[in-house]
């Protein structure tokens, strides 16, 4: 195989590819922010073109054949052409694994789920919404049967979108997690809460976009290549390493919630904004995985941003733009209130003791619904089930139960997990961090920069080079292991509630 | 030929060509509002990658094919195909007539047009992009001896912007208004001037972005299909009925700048939201001419904004939002303010009355450039010389001067006329409006919607199926004579400054 002249080949298909994932990206963010509402049709239309024009290029003979070509040749290959090859070709297997009709059917599937759930919601109905997710997860069943015959497809879900991740791997991570909160959670519903409704009378909004840029700065995210929009759900979008997209929704009522919005978005922001410019026009741009991805908007968010040093710092900040507001209180209070741990309804709106609980009532009832021991009709009552043992609460309704995320309208079965992991993935990177650099004293002080430069260093700059399951051995020379996040979570829980 | 089936074709390569323009349109659009400032590498590359793929169908034989067919056979179809076909052909021919080659090196030549003619711009700079201007000027005289061998070339430029225009058609037009206004201009020249020193002190912006909304709404801006963003220079973008965008730019202190800018580029989208839905995906979408768009952005702005009764009806909104700026002030003032007419050097910021002069000279400057009487190295004199003697205001410098327009570096020669073209089109279908609508009772009273009807009916609607030059008479019942444009203006001026 001539390796140049493959390459020059392989390059020039991924730019072509990147024309036209870029200009969808721009066009789905534009969707959410500053299109008008009724554009959604039009928008509909010129998408799917430009989708259909992606796959046609991608089913081309010529560029299946070169894709596969490499794959096979891919001892022979520099490290990054080699993963580009891998990760380009097992795309194309498990594309042509499955037939074509059928690949659209399910995508029609998806459209209507979509518009089925956000009426269920709404209208609190889950039984309008369960036919979808039966003939979701029996696609999804049928497609791993296809993709991996034999292949638990629960399993074949999780690895999709976390490489080498199983039910096992999942299992004890999570046994581990669940033992260790759910008492500590139990203890502090017993203990007094902190009074934050000093936080929860109104911000003007025009104060908190300040508030916006000042943590953009604070972060270091480079306002030349990363733009904050205003949405419904905060998002992160990303097409380049000069085009990167945060968004935030403001509450009146509640600045620290955009707040975490902005430095959560700003940590995916910072990890794409660092990934390798060489990657920029082929598929090595973006992240590790999800859940990697997840470890590093948590990291910003919680333990850098949630930390006593990083508030202190932040503290005579937001008086100066709230004074009113912040008469009387300090930054200690602030630290105790943007800390709060109490057991709640809706996982987006979790803090970051219970959050994992969240996921792993997810992760056990999909788990369950995939080896066909749940049915359908009965998820509802063993969420709410799950939600009273684990969590302590009640759930009203569907709408604030079982039907609040959009996850499983969007075939989204196994993905809840990597946000967990992504977070424990986090807690052991820290823990490495700590040992390089004084962490608390950095942030005490404002100084994120040589924080950034070392996650950059070692995981940023190297985006989908490598697996996402070799990234925590990598950068913290151990094997990953879920004490570090238990650990940090109990240490910090006691001290604020003094247990 | 089968009608049917060719029918069928072209509405699928047009839909498909409208996938990659809805696409550029809502980058372009990104491009100036949301992206960051550094997106532009990515953008340029996937843009260029859109561009060359719509190209690549446009030029695909069994479409120019199809094209050619229907336009030979134009006769036998109904109007709005063979409208279809004869707006693709003359593309196709214009296009053909130019080896590909050239094609792309003068597309080349105007990016780099742009980029020197910033650059020069900031620095007060003429010589370094007057080489530019004799390249373009050179290419566009080449391209009309190939496309229409025989023909004055800056006939071909001025048919290209706005369909059955020629240099005599323009002549005539310009020299009545030429005759009437400058006269008139040198007589309020004289007069004394209302002092309006109170629309230029601080108008906040947020109270200024509530003015915006207020007006989309008052001209029946439908904000489910077109949306506002704030641009450096105000734009309106659409390609879709379903997705117009409009943009402003607020200054503090002159909240009336951002205000016409709104009614102006509204009166853009609104035009554009009223075209038969049908036409959509096709290239009857849009509106005829950039002439005739021009008449309604201007009608919108000038006849409807500026009129004493819509000034009487906004008044007490406007007060409400700014009342300590407004205090000790009233309705007769405001309209008197709006409507000072004040010779200046910016075409952009010039007044209704003076607006047509700053065009003239472009259009008497791009003649003689065109057809060699005169260098470009002695453009800035004349340029200066005709800002004296018909506006009698001094230019102190080129970037205050010859320039100030971003035109000429996109190739725009010919452009510049519709402006006031299109102006003077409104008059015209202002007086026949007003034969069947009490306009000045509507606006009086904020009723715009019988208006916008009155126009969807005759003019919006038709998107491009006529041809722009029969406008006027199918909605005046008359020939298009500029008499209207003078008398409106002159007994307009005459009253405000009691002449």
């Amino acid at each position: 195989m001539d390796t140049e002249r493959a390459k020059e080949r392989l390059d020039a298909y991924e730019l072509h590819l990147f024309g036209y994932s870029h200009a969808l990206s721009v066009m789905g963010m534009d969707g959410v922010t500053a299109a008008p509402p009724g554009s959604h049709v039009p928008r509909g239309v010129s998408m799917g073109i430009l989708s259909r024009e992606m796959q046609r290029d991608a089913r081309a003979p010529e560029n299946e054949e070169l894709i596969r070509e490499l794959y096979e040749h891919r001892e022979e290959l520099d490290p990054e052409l080699a993963r580009r090859a891998e990760l380009l070709y097992k795309e194309q297997r498990d594309r042509n694994a499955v037939p074509e009709e059928e690949l659209i059917a399910y995508r029609q599937l998806l459209n209507e789920a979509g518009y089925v759930w956000r009426k269920a919601k709404a209208a609190d109905d889950f039984p309008s919404f369960a036919p979808y997710i039966d003939r979701i997860v029996e696609t999804q069943k049928r497609f791993a049967e296809l993709r991996h015959p034999g292949k638990d497809p629960y399993d074949v879900q999780l690895d999709s979108f976390e490489e080498g991740t199983s039910r096992a791997y999942y299992d004890a991570f999570f046994a581990e997690v669940r033992d260790a909160l759910v008492p500590l959670i139990r203890e502090i519903g017993k203990a007094p809460q902190p009074d934050d409704s000093w936080l929860h009378v109104p911000y003007p909004v025009e104060q908190q976009r300040k508030l916006s840029l000042l943590l953009m700065d604070a972060f270091c995210l480079d306002r030349e290549r990363c733009s904050l929009a205003e949405t419904e759900h905060p998002l992160t979008g990303g097409s380049s390493v000069n085009d990167v997209r945060i968004s935030t929704h403001y509450y009146e009522n509640d600045p620290v919630a955009s707040m975490y919005s902005v430095i959560h978005e700003g940590g995916h922001a910072n990890y794409h904004l660092h990934v390798d410019p060489a990657y920029d026009y082929n598929c090595l741009g973006g992240g590790a995985s999800s859940g990697v991805h997840e470890s590093q908007s948590r990291f910003w968010e919680n333990y850098a941003g949630r930390s006593r040093e990083f508030i202190g710092w932040l503290w005579p900040r937001f008086r100066d733009l709230f004074p009113a507001q912040c008469e009387g209180h300090d930054a200690e209070d602030f630290y105790r209130c943007v800390n709060i741990s109490r057991p709640s309804l809706i996982r987006t709106q979790a803090d970051e003791l219970t959050y994992c609980l969240h996921v792993i009532i997810r992760y056990e009832l999909e788990k369950r619904m995939f080896d066909g021991s749940l049915k359908t009709a009965d998820v509802p009552a063993e969420w709410n089930r799950l939600y009273r043992e684990y969590l302590g609460v009640e759930v009203p309704d569907d709408s604030r139960g079982v039907l609040q995320d959009v996850h499983w309208s969007m075939g989204y079965f196994g993905y809840f997990p990597t946000y967990s992991l992504g977070t424990a993935y986090g807690a052991q990177i820290l823990d490495a961090l700590k040992k390089d650099l004084p962490f608390g004293d950095l942030l005490s002080r404002g100084e994120t920069r040589p924080i950034l430069d070392w996650l950059s260093e070692r995981i940023y700059r190297f985006g989908r080079l490598y697996a996402p399951g070799t990234v925590v051995p990598r950068v913290t020379g151990e094997p990953f292991r879920a004490s570090h996040y238990v650990r940090y979570l109990t240490e910090k829980y006691r001290e604020l509630y003094g247990l």
